[in-house]
């Protein structure tokens, strides 16, 4: 039985689709993170990072998003959630969620968690100003080059998109119309369908 | 042929180093940042993120270091750079290699290229201050808890040291003393007598 931590829309909602994909026994533990509880002892723990996800799998407490939605792809064969077998496409989807992480979320992350990176208000504020534009930006990107269509990686689902969803997710709140990006918001409408989604959506609370 | 585009010290020499390490034949091509050689149609054709690395490969060009590290190891097996076939610690070496990515290389970068995440000077000033103690936690962090010694994996070299090597360069310049941190100040020279780094490194005109 896994374990899932998580806040809810926060970026382990990849990790959190991707599990319900593999159709893998779990449990989803909220984190209130308006409460802190993401640096209390116990939290700390298990994750010293104190960020959202972990996964605790029955070798040990798994994070990074990457890395656990890679784990799930090669633990599930089954599920058919990415392409190991060929060194170039598996190259490729592995290119896809690093930008994901270390560019498009680290953008999002200037509007809400600034504190991370200056400790007074104005440099805070300097860093919200310019999220629409660095938002836009990066999914442009996305959108011409990155996002082969149907999903992320072409004919195939795979590790990609619910982690491009999840990130789609933010737009609206860091200033980006969605409807500016057709095939992202094709995208998007199209993982609204898929019963791992709604299921891992329902379990955070964020559709009824 | 693979050709590497790099700029000395960046976290392109750990793409380099790992490049070495396969036997492959490779040509290094240096870019000019000071000139402004990353923003040139010539690169953007090349990498339209106008940033380094980027690998061209017989397939394309592949971009961003984790998924070119994990590209390397699986086309040179007979390097034995990644532990493909055991899917825990592949999921470890990733969750490193994500957490150098999108924490480490990022509160680096709010040192010397501030300006992409806010126009105004006394915000770029801002996020200056915090990257000595930003930098000195996150290496806190992998000096207790991620680097298993002597290699990052434990016993044998991977993928991940050449990149835990690369942003450990960065320390001195950081504001942070790597003396401070035993066991990745032992790692670091041990990265310094391998054929590889001083392959690399020498290309890169970083060392005689």
């Amino acid at each position: 039985m896994y374990k899932i931590f998580y806040s809810p829309g926060a970026c382990s909602l990849a990790s959190h689709i991707a599990l319900a994909e593999t159709g893998a026994p779990y449990e989803a533990v909220r984190m209130n993170f308006a409460a802190g509880e993401q640096r209390s002892a116990q939290y700390l723990a298990v994750n010293p990072k104190g960020r959202v996800p972990a996964l605790v799998t029955p070798n040990g407490v798994l994070t990074e998003t990457p890395a656990i939605l890679v784990y799930l792809a090669q633990t599930y064969p089954a599920a058919n959630l990415a392409p190991f077998a060929d060194a170039w496409a598996f190259a490729e989807a592995q290119s896809f969620n690093s930008y994901l992480c270390s560019t498009v979320h680290v953008h999002h992350a200037h509007r809400t968690r600034g504190s991370r990176w200056a400790d007074d208000a104005a440099s805070i504020e300097g860093m919200k100003r310019k999220v629409p534009q660095n938002m836009a930006d990066a999914f442009a990107l996305i959108e011409r080059d990155m996002l082969k269509g149907p999903w992320v990686a072409g004919s195939d689902y795979s590790i990609c998109d619910p982690y491009l969803f999840t990130l789609a997710s933010w737009l609206e709140a860091d200033g980006v119309d969605i409807a500016t990006l057709p095939r992202v918001h094709d995208h998007y409408n199209r993982m609204l369908e898929r019963p791992a989604t709604k299921r891992a959506m329902r379990e955070q609370g964020l559709i009824a």
